[in-house]
């Protein structure tokens, strides 16, 4: 089994490291592969995506990815700016559904905005599509405004769409998960006015056919940004497009508080997958030996689970990461009176120590 | 002056009512004309925005709406259906401005299900295009998927798109709103993945040199909607487009946990405007007496002010409506130990007291 390591900037090397060494104390061994992307890739070879990088990604069974993003790469063209690897990743690799949990450690029920009660016990699911919608839709561009009361003016425009088997494969993942799980479904649209929703929801409904045992349920993406701040619980999984599930996962994940917690898990067609914490490259405290390191750790879990058939090994995982917040061990982002504030590596090892 | 009211479905003729009565209750007289719209236009005329209500809108100098949709008209063909009435007035009225503050009122904190530190005493305003983006765009529809792997099959598809006219006239409104207040302007865009909001972003960026007393800040949807549930309070005034728009002023609104309470102006380019609720005809309760009518009584107030000039009129039922608050009156979505539990009615009346 390969897996290619792809640390990224920021701290993405700190934290990937962290999850290296905790695959690395596993019995079983793995061949780790890395490789520079993002703005580490531009510096290396030019390009955001390096050649090596993406033929490496694609000849493994599972790629870990750190983080991408620095501020001396902010003023490159589009094109060549770190962001564009993820995307470029997910395109060429297929991965067209992401799941990202927003779950709330009981431990860290503090570290949320929300009340408590609104909060604790959290667990959700979001399923974003990945490779389709208005992020890779032609055509785009900036054009002649061609008619109403701007013509002639110059326009940006994009084009949003699904194609029905795009729906399809999403829809049966997220039923799927949701079998797996509480049996409940929100599929998140906005079919009162956009036909791709309106689109999306009819073949929703059709696949529903095929999972009798999940309820499934419609909402509009404005309810839907509501909900989550008034009574998230109530969710179970939540599937939706590529650009609402790029805010609503976001959204998710910030009700917790403890974002520095949340892996995340984008996957082809065959289980091979990419996976990822749900933060960012956080270049501002790059370096400094204080970055969370379990999002990472735990998106080392899911690829051990789902892209590797090592549900047993990522349980291990995911119960040492609960010891290490039972013993009360923080990083800085949620840390809070009464428990150890640690650094990455010192949670990197505690983790490791865990597993034993 | 004439207003058009157009009290709409569910609990709008109930809560419409009270907003009149408030109206009515100043020494200026206005004018008032009501009809029908969204599900009570298609009751009345087989249309949600009947000729004659588009052409009352279109006479009058301000419109006072309430809300439309209830469960009877979920089935029609979408061109038919309630919410159809609210877009076709945006666009047929130009109403491109959409003002949405979301003010915490002291008293009501506790119906957050944020924390009381993070969201007491909030007052951020979102400014939000209305008639443009992915709501208009064309073309649109359901096709063949012209190309890549899922060519053939039927594909949903929208259009987004703004002009830079569009984008200057809104961005004028937005840093001229921040003028008024604590001089800070957050522009929403999606930069990094869609061509029109990297040329949103543009177009922002050379409006704010007529603004150089404005700091303006740059921000990703995804991470917008993070910092709203994360630090809201770190927003004065935020502008973007249309669909953003309507995922983030609707999370804004629930911060509050006090949508009951929130008013809006939709605006043309002579100020002339359109004024509802935030929230929506909530028909599980319609008929019930138990709906909030402050939301469009300070809708009136808006009206008021921004379209009919008379901003003291405004004053007067915006501290009428603080001062009902503060004898401890709640309608039950506010309800809370302590205080007193009052209907649509009694609110009403209330405020129109306070007036005196
Ligand atoms: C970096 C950006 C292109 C990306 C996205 O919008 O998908 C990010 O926000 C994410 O959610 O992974
Ligand atoms: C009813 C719907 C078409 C509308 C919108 O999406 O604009 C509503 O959500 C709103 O925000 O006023």
């Amino acid at each position: 089994m390969k897996i290619a390591i792809l640390p990224g900037d920021g701290i993405g090397p700190e934290i990937v490291a962290q999850a290296v060494k905790v695959l690395n104390a596993l019995d079983e061994k793995f061949e780790l592969e890395s490789a520079p992307v993002g703005g580490a890739g531009y510096a290396a070879h030019g390009h955001p995506l390096p050649e090596g990088t993406l033929a490496l990604a694609k000849a493994a069974d599972a790629v870990l990815f750190g983080a991408v993003g620095d501020y001396q790469y902010d003023n490159l063209e589009r094109a060549l700016r770190p962001e564009q690897a993820i995307l470029g990743l997910r395109k060429n690799l297929g991965l067209f559904a992401n799941l990202r949990p927003a779950i709330l450690y009981p431990e860290l029920a503090g570290a949320s905005t929300l009340k408590p009660e609104v909060v604790s016990g959290l667990d959700i699911l979001i399923i974003r599509e990945l490779t389709g919608d208005i992020y890779f839709g032609q055509p785009r561009g900036v054009r002649e405004c061609p008619d109403g009361p701007f013509k002639g003016q110059r326009e940006g425009f994009d084009t949003m769409r699904y194609a029905e088997g795009e729906i399809r494969r999403i829809a049966h993942v997220a039923f799927q998960a949701a079998q797996k799980r509480d049996k409940r479904l929100t599929s998140v649209d906005k079919a009162n006015v956009l036909e791709t929703f309106q689109f999306w929801k009819d073949i929703v409904i059709d696949v529903s056919k095929d999972y009798p045992d999940v309820a499934l349920e419609h909402m509009y993406v404005d309810n839907a940004a509501m909900q989550l701040v008034r009574a998230p619980k109530k969710f179970d999984v939540i599937v939706t497009g590529n650009m609402f599930g790029d805010i609503l996962s976001d959204a998710a994940a910030m009700l917790t508080g403890s974002i520095g917690m949340l892996p995340s898990a984008s996957l082809d067609a065959n289980n091979k997958g990419l996976y990822e914490p749900s933060h960012g490259s956080a270049p501002d405290i790059a370096g400094k030996g204080i970055a969370n390191p379990l999002a990472t750790i735990l998106s080392a879990a899911m690829m051990l689970r789902f892209s590797l058939g090592r549900a047993e090994q990522a349980d291990r995982i995911e119960n040492a990461v609960k010891s290490v917040l039972a013993q009360g061990l923080r990083t800085v982002d949620i840390h809070e009176e009464g428990t150890t504030k640690v650094g990455t590596e010192e949670m990197g090892n505690a983790v490791v120590k865990a597993l034993a």
